[in-house]
């Protein structure tokens, strides 16, 4: 049981669209992201998601509307919803969301990441 | 889906070791507390803990050691570990847990609280 610094994690990331994992609990893991750019329309079917915001500004948009997250907001995206992710800007984000989640839900993308590594 | 202000939503709150609850999934809770003061030794038997410092320095207490926790830390403890939060002065703090953990696990205390509120 050791103090994990949100932001030294992030600072140890150099590319985007790929999280890492910084704890787990309960079935859950807390991940972390730098994000730039437009994410690809996607769905978790059986997950539901959490965007908390460490740094930056994070469009969510959703197919009837957008959402705007600023630092220290969060989002809690619920299983089954198409949402894609914009950050116009660097955006420095932590998740939260089941263990074997899949990074772009029911979509096959080039941003797909298939293992997540700890960091 | 809306977007949650993490300090707002503690910015509602004016008492102590009271967790409100600000968002749930996957059979989690996500609540924020404000917390002064020493709070009682107590394990979760099935749950493990998060504890997220939004503001302020918590000092966590384990059977053979202790974690200072500041700003942007967190710490997860893991079921059936012995813990006693200590705040000095008065700490903001975001927890994820399951639904249905008991605030201070296997010891019933005037702190317990018997059911979370929402906010």
């Amino acid at each position: 049981m050791e103090s994990i610094n949100v932001r030294e994690k992030l600072n140890l990331i150099d590319d985007h669209w790929n999280p890492r994992i910084i704890g787990e609990l309960n079935g859950q893991q807390v991940k972390v992201a730098k994000i730039e750019g437009e994410f690809v329309w996607h769905n978790h079917k059986n997950e539901d998601e959490l965007f908390y915001i460490i740094k930056g500004k994070l469009i969510i948009e959703f197919r009837d509307k957008e959402v705007e997250l600023n630092e220290g907001e969060m989002i809690i995206v619920p299983k089954g919803v198409d949402h894609k992710p914009i950050a116009e800007q660097e955006v420095w984000i932590m998740l939260f969301e089941p263990k074997n989640i899949k990074h772009t839900g029911n979509v096959e993308h080039k941003l797909t990441v298939k293992k997540f590594k700890k960091i």
